[in-house]
């Protein structure tokens, strides 16, 4: 299945900072940077663009914030086929404090949004578009939206000019007859434009959620170094390059970064399949209770979360 | 997806075995088997039926042998709902040494076979059938099976008294679209009978291929609790469960088995996702290489693991 438009997006200092407020050494972004460059991924998304009025520096390493010469210290003047990217919140950076493309070392920019937030989301894109970059929208947590809200969702991106909207399944819950309802729904109401996958694993599906996106025609495949990422973590960046065979990228290098780098940070923070995240991937909840309950002492009493997740439904209903 | 039909088969301490030559404690498999019963699943498989002519008492625990006192010691008169398998290979056992079914704690004798042993399969599991057992037949390494081949074995079964036959994904190297061919291959050659799937888990994709195999027709869905199992393990029985929401089964019982008996055996067998079992996955070749090179001290040198694999791939050409 050689498809040549297919992309790949490297998350894996973006979303793994999700787990350790972006506290990465050096040696770290630098490692995953240069395996993506020699293992041909076509973006790495270095972290988050968001206001220091908002987040505190010292709370959170130098990937919330995305300075330039934060970046250069990495990448150099990125001389690479590997473009850079960084993601934005609506509401955690102002329009005014992003630079314009010329003077900035950034290449794409991805608004992540809500589905009530969508007509920002799009001012933002386009304000981008307009000062240079690429850009996507990512609507986030989309197995908790209505079908009527989606379908508005949808009209607005199609009269948009922002050229790359995403599938995100931010809880993990979503299996592949879903993953294929969805893809459908977008590619129908988007015509010409492409379609991107973010998938979690709580479920253990973020790999087979993304290959179900691909026969779908989706051509922007998210994918994090052994799947790091929030909770559960992502799709595997290994499993998605040993399966597409694709003569534009190299597992090697990206076997490198998993022994030198991967494996080491496995020792600090507790990403991948848990038994809290599958189940709030099962419930199709959030996964911050599942994050609180693998910090607390209670970490490995299963039973005690599976209880305490049912109550809170009920009390919910 | 409500299927009154569908039947589960835990394999944890068969497949699992596999890691450990069946050293278990009685205490462990005890908690497999209580946990098993409190859950609703159909059938638990105990062990592989051997002959101790063919196998060391010494070197093996005694699931590899499954005598009926052992059985006993654990499940009593097992006066419950979750009927009791044994595995038996072909040629590792004399069918005179199998029990009849009256003198017999054993439910079920599932007989795993490469597809030379057809044949010889076929006349093992007529054999029990007589004795008064249930049977399936279990058709292994079917990713390496020609398509010649596995037609005239197909016909053997149509042809047999054989009820249940699998869909054996041994090197976890198979994904959905090829699982969808096999299943409706499986289906359209054997009409009347139960197929089943057993799916491994190096690529991610054990869960995913079950659901796959349930939505195409399958019916006998083989898991383990926390996927363990030989090399990358099975599909998770705790995912399986969640998934199907089929009000026969529990999760918490699992989940008690999880915490209590697999968190602890997990520091000692090191199964599940592991890059070594990718790289075999991935190249559809067995797991035997990858479970040695996670026994040495280069375990987590994964370049150099994958250059060894492609060396070995490349002298074989």
């Amino acid at each position: 299945m050689y498809r040549k438009d297919i992309k790949i997006m490297d998350c894996t200092v973006r979303d793994g900072g999700l787990m350790n407020n972006w506290q990465f050494s050096d040696e770290f972004v630098k490692g995953v940077y240069q395996s993506c460059v020699e293992a041909g991924v076509d973006y790495m998304e270095i972290g988050y663009k968001s206001s220091d009025k908002i987040f505190s520096r010292k709370e959170n390493g130098p990937w919330k914030f995305c300075d330039e010469k934060d970046i250069r210290r990495i990448v150099g003047d990125n001389k690479t086929n590997t473009k850079l990217s960084v993601m934005v919140d609506i509401g955690r950076i102002e329009l005014k404090d992003i630079p314009k493309k010329q003077d900035s070392i950034i290449d794409m920019t991805r608004v992540a949004c809500y589905v009530h937030q969508i007509d920002k989301a799009i001012q933002h894109a386009e304000h981008c578009l307009d000062k240079g970059y690429e850009v996507t929208i990512n609507l986030m947590s989309v197995s908790k939206v209505t079908e009527r809200d989606l379908d508005e969702a949808l009209n607005d991106i199609a009269k948009s000019r922002v050229p790359i909207f995403y599938l995100v399944d931010s809880f993990g819950s979503l299996y592949h007859e879903q993953i294929q309802d969805f893809v459908r729904r977008y590619k129908n109401a988007l015509p010409g434009k492409t379609i991107g996958i973010h998938a979690h694993n709580n479920m253990q599906l973020a790999f087979s959620n993304t290959v179900t996106a691909i026969i779908e025609g989706c051509d922007m495949l998210d994918a994090t170094i052994l799947g790091m990422g929030r909770g559960a973590g992502n799709c595997p960046l290994e499993i998605l390059i040993s399966f597409l065979k694709n003569p534009k990228y190299r597992l090697l290098p990206i076997l490198d970064a998993i022994q030198n780098h991967l494996i080491p940070m496995q020792k600090q923070i507790d990403w991948g399949y848990h038994i809290p995240y599958l189940i709030t991937g099962a419930l199709n909840e959030h996964p911050k209770a599942a994050i609180d309950w693998m910090n607390s002492d209670k970490k490995n009493d299963f039973v005690a979360f599976l209880k305490h997740m049912y109550d809170q439904n009920a009390l919910l209903e």
